[in-house]
């Protein structure tokens, strides 16, 4: 990267908000039963901390415009409980084995007590978005469930398309088809919508809160092409999930797509029987020799020059979305952002 | 049955209801992207409607009340896209195979794409209620914001309470438990907030809608006594599920608890090695023998004998209920769903 991070300080204010984003989430957890098939579930799940990069998106965007943390904490904690339930959900749906350094949940739990753990946490993140009501007033508390509504649906029709295309072996995609995919399941809840609700929040609901979609479009792009790259060659401890798993799932990876556009008829056709068969019918070898195709054709190098430009595009952007943030630590924070996740090992 | 109901005029009612809200419901779909993988396969779950109870309820009693359909159209929509929702997750939960006659939605496209569709349609459904709000006001509509998130709570801490005791072959259970049980998986959203959400909107949130508690209970306890009680000697092609499908799933059903208790140390044992394994190795003799084990001890009868004491209690309870509420047709509907529900084949 030409463009390097900041990262010890980087790291230090996201895990600031995330904590605060994490005590508000514990605090509002019921404690009545059932605990050992439900509550007990969510809190052990949520004691597993991620990055906590929504929360502190949302949280910062927020004070870069003149808001308060107190004013965006229920939309950030709604976010980062939406996340965790997707999380869950989405590891039954993609067959993933890890998580964060260990078992999923379903792995843990079986399906059917997981995916309904995952219900509940939709269930209680939307909840506390009615927070909202006394601390924003109705008008801009009805105006962030209409974002989270959307974010929601967003997540859920790119989810849609990653599942349908890995299930029916769909091979006919350009990056184009990619960039849309993760577009919609990656950053409208992942950067965009946290961006524009932090903003809003900031300003009382007088910002145009679609001059971030583009910011927010590139910051995802990012973090999501990372994590296809991390997938690959990451550190198995720091990553925290399975090397190689999106091969052994089948995911339509940016690497995936490159390789198929440049490899030969008849590795195309192999590619096709490799990824034609469940998970279970995979086996090492072939997927062994998917990773080596990807490096013959460069497509990891190409993933990551690819991942340059949006991190250069993400800056420029930024520049247009906070023009007038005055300079602030968490302005400085967010700009600081877009390298730190296209450098990121976690 | 003592109380017989007048099923025709009952089932046209309860089809008139279900036919404006499932028009209301189908008209509200996205109509974009992706369809193949999301929204037409949610077009398709709702081409094969049920019975459509839950919104009949809701527009019944919101009529009875004094207000007006339109008035309780965002509502019973949501409540029946929430319905449905459950429906797709609980399939996956309890591995069933079949529903209105038809195979169920995981095992016609596999589990990764029903669980998002399950999930999409709970976005969709919560989206619904915020059309309350030009309809209804921004105070009523936030209040029955918060009774439909009590609903889904409640209704995901029974599903807990359930998938826990299957899984881990619970068999200390008593008729308090089965009906506690029956209280969260079932009653809260299937009658108690269908009943308090109509009424909150037929009286602008003047009524104390814990009035409907306890009638919403025991009319929810009867629905779901009389589908344990069909399992076991329904009509195939009129109840539309798998018959004897809840001892394959391994269900905590009111003959279960009822034949724990009178049957031998010897057959309680037996019982527990059958229901100890997965539904994949239950065997059809196994399963056989437990439907002869409730016949000899009389547990189905005990359950219709429950059954008619609960739709007595209930009719008693509906006139505390809807005390205030003038005679009209809407008033004499919900009290002829009682025997209704009570009676029953489908």
């Amino acid at each position: 990267m030409t463009v390097h991070a900041d990262t010890p300080a980087v790291e230090r204010q996201l895990a600031q908000y995330r904590d605060v984003t994490y005590r508000a989430l514990l605090g509002q957890l019921p404690t009545r039963e059932p605990r050992r098939y439900l509550y007990d579930l969510i809190s052990s799940q949520l004691s597993h901390v991620g990055k906590g990069l929504r929360p502190a998106l949302c949280i910062a965007t927020c004070r870069a415009f003149g808001g308060s943390i107190e004013q965006a904490l229920p939309s950030a904690t709604a976010i980062e409980l939406l996340h965790n339930a997707f999380l869950v959900h989405d590891d039954i749906e993609d067959g993933s084995l890890y998580r964060r350094n260990r078992g999923t949940l379903y792995v843990e739990e079986g399906v059917p007590i997981a995916l309904n753990v995952g219900d509940a946490m939709n269930a209680i993140s939307i909840s506390s978005l009615t927070e909202n009501i006394p601390v924003l007033g109705a008008d801009l508390a009805y105006r962030i469930f209409h974002e989270a509504q959307h974010l929601v649906l967003q997540s859920v029709e790119g989810q849609a398309l990653e599942l349908g295309w890995t299930r029916d072996n769909v091979f006919d995609l350009t990056e184009d088809d990619y960039l849309r995919l993760v577009l919609k399941k990656t950053c409208w809840y992942t950067s965009i919508h946290p961006c524009r609700i932090g903003a809003l929040i900031g300003t009382a609901g007088t910002i145009d809160a679609d001059r971030f979609n583009l910011f927010g479009f590139l910051l995802g792009a990012a973090f999501q092409i990372q994590d296809d790259v991390l997938n690959l060659v990451g550190d198995r401890n720091q990553y925290g999930k399975e090397i190689l798993g999106d091969i052994w799932e089948g995911k339509r990876t940016l690497m995936l797509v490159h390789a198929l556009r440049e490899c030969s008829a008849d590795e195309r056709e192999k590619l096709g029987s490799v990824f034609s068969v469940s998970r279970e019918q995979r086996t090492e070898q072939d997927v062994n020799w998917v990773f080596r195709l990807f490096e013959h054709y460069g497509s990891i190098d190409f993933a990551r020059s690819t991942l340059r430009q949006v991190v250069h595009a993400a800056l420029d952007e930024f520049d247009v979305a906070y023009r007038d943030a005055a300079r602030s630590a968490d302005r400085d924070f967010i700009r600081a952002l877009i390298p730190f996740l296209g450098d990121r090992e976690v």
